[in-house]
C-alpha cells in the first residue's frame, strides 16, 4: 500500500504531473519571499481579537451568519473612507483569501467551455485557478517593461473573446500599476463582441502612489475589484479577501459559494482588526517609505529595478536568476524567484531586514567578479 | 443600475434561475432545523480558543502554516483514539468545513466530463457542490425505509460508472446508517469496470450506534472517510472539516487546494477544540440520550419514525409536510423541511427544547381532526 502515489489514483488527467502552489517555506533569518506585512499586529489589537473571539467562541455551536452581513458593511466603510467612492453592505462578498473570491468568480463567469485571460508576468493564482474551475486559460501580453500595452491587449481581448478579463493593479511579481485609461479600455473591449466580466485584483492598491480603481465600478455592472486584508491590515494569516463590485455580482457569487464559508472566528477577527485600522494603515505608509528606500538602494547597488506600487520591488537582471536566488539564500536572506527570467522579487520588510537584504545583494555581486558581460546595457 | 438583476450579468447558464442554498434563518425560540450541536462550549475552553488564537494573532502579518501540520496531527490522534484505527498526519487533510473537503475532492476526482453518484435522499450538497464544479450528478437510490439497497446501488454504479461515489452513514436528512457490508460492496463495484473515488460521509458518526468505517481505508486507496467538526465538537461556527484516507489521496487534493487555504485563527480554535475532546463527547452521549428519547416521543405522539443514528430525527408522515412544517412554526418551533414528501426532520435539542418540540407537535397534531386518512395504513 505505501508504494501507491497519486499517479495510482483516478485524478483528472490535467492534473497529473503537477505539484501543489506554493512559494518554498524555508527557515531563515531574513524572510522577504511572500509579500507579507513585516510588522506584527499591535498588542492592544491582539488583545480585542481575543475578545471578540472569545465572544463568537460562546455561539461556536451555531453557525456563523451565511451572509456575513457585519464584517461586509465595514469592509464597505472601510472603502468608501479610503476608495473615495460610496459602497455599501450590497456592494461587497467576503471569502477566505482573495483566491476564494476569485475561485467563486471563476466558478461564476468562467468555468468548463470558458476561458480567462491575464496579462503575464502576472499573479499565478489567476491562471492556477482557472484550471482548478475548469476554465481555459489565456496568456495575454505586457510590454518589456512590465506595463501593458493598451492595443496589445485589447487586440488580445477581441481576438480570444475571455469570458473574464484578469487586470493585476499593482501588478504582482512586477510591482507596476495600471492606468485607469487602460483599465476602461479593457473594459470596453471586454463588452464590445459579448458581455465579459472584469476583474482588477487590488491586493496591493494601498501601497500604491495611485487611488484605487474602486469609483470605476459605477455604471459598469461586469466590473469587480479584489481586495485582501493580507497586506495592508498585516494580516496574512487571517484568509480574508473580498471584492467590491454592483449587487448583482454579489448576488451571483452566492450561487456557487459553499454555505457557511467563513468562520465565525474569522469573521471575528477581521472586525477586530477593521477597528484598527487607523494603525495599521500608519504601518502602511512605513513600507511604503522602506520600499521606496529599497529601489534607491538596489539602483545604488547598479541593480534594475521595475516601477514598484506594492509593498514588493522585482530586481535584476541576472543572467541566472535562480543561482542568483540561491546566493542571496546563502546570505541568509530569502527572496522570491516567480520564474520571470532575470529577474528576483523582494519584499520589503523592516528597515533590519531591508538593510540586510540590500547587504546580502551588495555581497553576491561583489562576490562575482564585476557585473556580467551585458548587465549594464540591459539596465540602461 | 438599480435595475440590473443576476440575470443580466455574463454568469453561466446552468446558474440561471438558481437560487443559493441554505436553510432559512428564521429568529423563533426553538431552533431545531440545523443540526447544530444546542450545547455551547464550556466556558474554560472559550477562554484556551482566546489564548491560542491571541498567540496565533501576535503571527497573523504571516501566512499560516500551508499544510497545518499539527493540526492535522492532532486530528489523526483523535481518530486513532476513537475510530479503532491507527491513522497519522500522512492520512488527513482538512479544509473549512467538510464542504471544502468534499470541494477539493470533487475538483481532483471529479470536474468537467466526469459524474458523481450519492443515493437520494441524502446530504443536498453533494450534488450542489457536484454542479459548482462541472461534476455530472446521479441520483442513485435508496429503499422506501431509506435504507440502501446494496443490490440496486451496485446496479447503478455498474450502469453509471460515476467517477466519485458518496455514500453518507449516518445519512442526512433521514439518520440512516450504512453496513460495512454494504460499503465494502459498493466499493468492489466502483473499483470492478474502472477506478472510482468512494467517499464515505461520516458528518455524523459521533452520535451513530456503530462504530467508524474509518477502518475500511486499510488497503483501499479510493476510499475517503469524510468528518467535521461542526456536530459533535460543538463547532458549526468554526467551519472546519476533515478526511482520512490513504497519504497518496492527501496529496492529490493538495493540488487543487488554494494555498493557505486553512487561516492561523481556524487552525488554533479547531486545536483549543481538540483539547477538550472528552468533555465535548460527553454532550455527545447526552445528546445521543435525547434523540432517543425524541424517537419515543414521537413515536407515542402517533408519528412514524426513521431509524437513526445521527443527532436529528426524520419523522411524519404528514399528507402536505411544507404545511406542517408551518404549523410546527407557528408554535415557535423551527424544524426542517429537506423536501422529502411526507417527512420533516428534527435536530436533538437540548431536554427543554425537545420537550418545546414534542409538545408543538403533540399541538399540532392535536389541532387537526385526528391523524389524516391512511396515515395507521403508512406507519405501520
Amino acid at each position: 500500500m505505501s508504494d501507491i502515489g497519486i499517479d495510482d489514483l483516478p485524478i483528472r488527467d490535467e492534473l497529473r504531473g503537477k505539484s501543489p502552489y506554493g512559494a518554498p517555506q524555508l527557515d531563515v533569518p531574513v524572510q522577504l519571499n511572500t509579500n507579507e506585512n513585516p510588522y506584527p499586529l499591535p498588542e492592544q489589537l491582539v488583545r480585542r481579537i481575543a475578545e471578540r473571539v472569545a465572544e463568537a467562541a460562546r455561539g461556536l455551536n451555531r453557525y456563523p451568519d451565511r451572509d456575513a452581513v457585519e464584517l461586509r458593511t465595514e469592509l464597505a466603510e472601510y472603502l468608501t473612507r479610503t476608495g473615495k467612492h460610496p459602497v455599501g453592505m450590497e456592494n461587497v462578498w467576503a471569502a477566505n483569501g482573495s483566491n476564494e473570491v476569485i475561485q467563486q468568480l471563476l466558478q461564476t463567469f468562467g468555468g468548463p467551455g470558458r476561458t480567462a485571460i491575464g496579462f503575464e508576468p502576472s499573479y499565478s493564482m489567476h491562471g492556477l485557478i482557472a484550471r482548478g474551475t475548469g476554465t481555459g486559460w489565456i496568456s495575454g501580453p505586457r510590454n518589456d517593461d512590465f506595463t501593458i500595452d493598451p492595443e496589445a491587449a485589447e487586440k488580445a481581448i477581441t481576438e480570444n473573446e475571455p469570458d473574464v478579463v484578469f487586470i493585476t493593479s499593482p501588478n504582482n511579481p512586477t510591482g507596476t500599476a495600471v492606468e485607469a485609461e487602460t483599465v476602461l479600455a479593457l473594459y470596453e473591449a471586454a463588452q464590445a463582441t459579448k458581455l465579459s466580466l472584469v476583474v482588477v485584483d487590488e491586493a496591493y492598491v494601498e501601497f500604491s502612489h495611485r487611488p484605487s480603481l474602486l469609483p470605476l465600478i459605477e455604471g459598469r455592472p461586469n466590473l469587480v475589484i479584489s481586495r485582501t486584508m493580507s497586506k495592508a491590515f498585516g494580516a496574512a494569516g487571517l484568509r480574508l479577501g473580498y471584492l467590491a463590485a454592483h449587487p448583482a455580482v454579489v448576488d451571483a457569487v452566492q450561487l456557487v459559494r459553499l454555505p457557511y464559508h467563513l468562520s465565525a472566528v474569522t469573521q471575528a477577527t477581521a472586525l477586530a482588526a477593521l477597528e484598527h485600522t487607523d494603525t495599521l494603515l500608519g504601518y502602511v505608509e512605513q513600507l511604503k517609505a522602506e520600499r521606496d528606500r529599497l529601489v534607491d538602494g538596489l539602483r545604488a547597488i547598479g541593480c534594475e529595478v521595475t516601477e514598484s506600487d506594492a509593498n514588493f520591488v522585482q530586481f535584476g537582471k541576472f543572467p541566472d536568476s535562480h543561482a542568483a536566488w540561491q546566493k542571496i539564500l546563502d546570505q541568509g536572506v530569502l527572496v522570491r524567484d516567480n520564474g520571470v527570467p532575470g529577474w528576483l522579487r523582494v519584499t520589503a520588510g523592516t528597515p533590519e531586514e531591508n538593510d540586510a537584504f540590500l547587504d546580502a545583494v551588495r555581497a553576491v555581486r561583489g562576490a562575482t567578479p564585476g557585473p556580467p558581460k551585458g548587465m549594464k546595457e540591459q539596465s540602461a
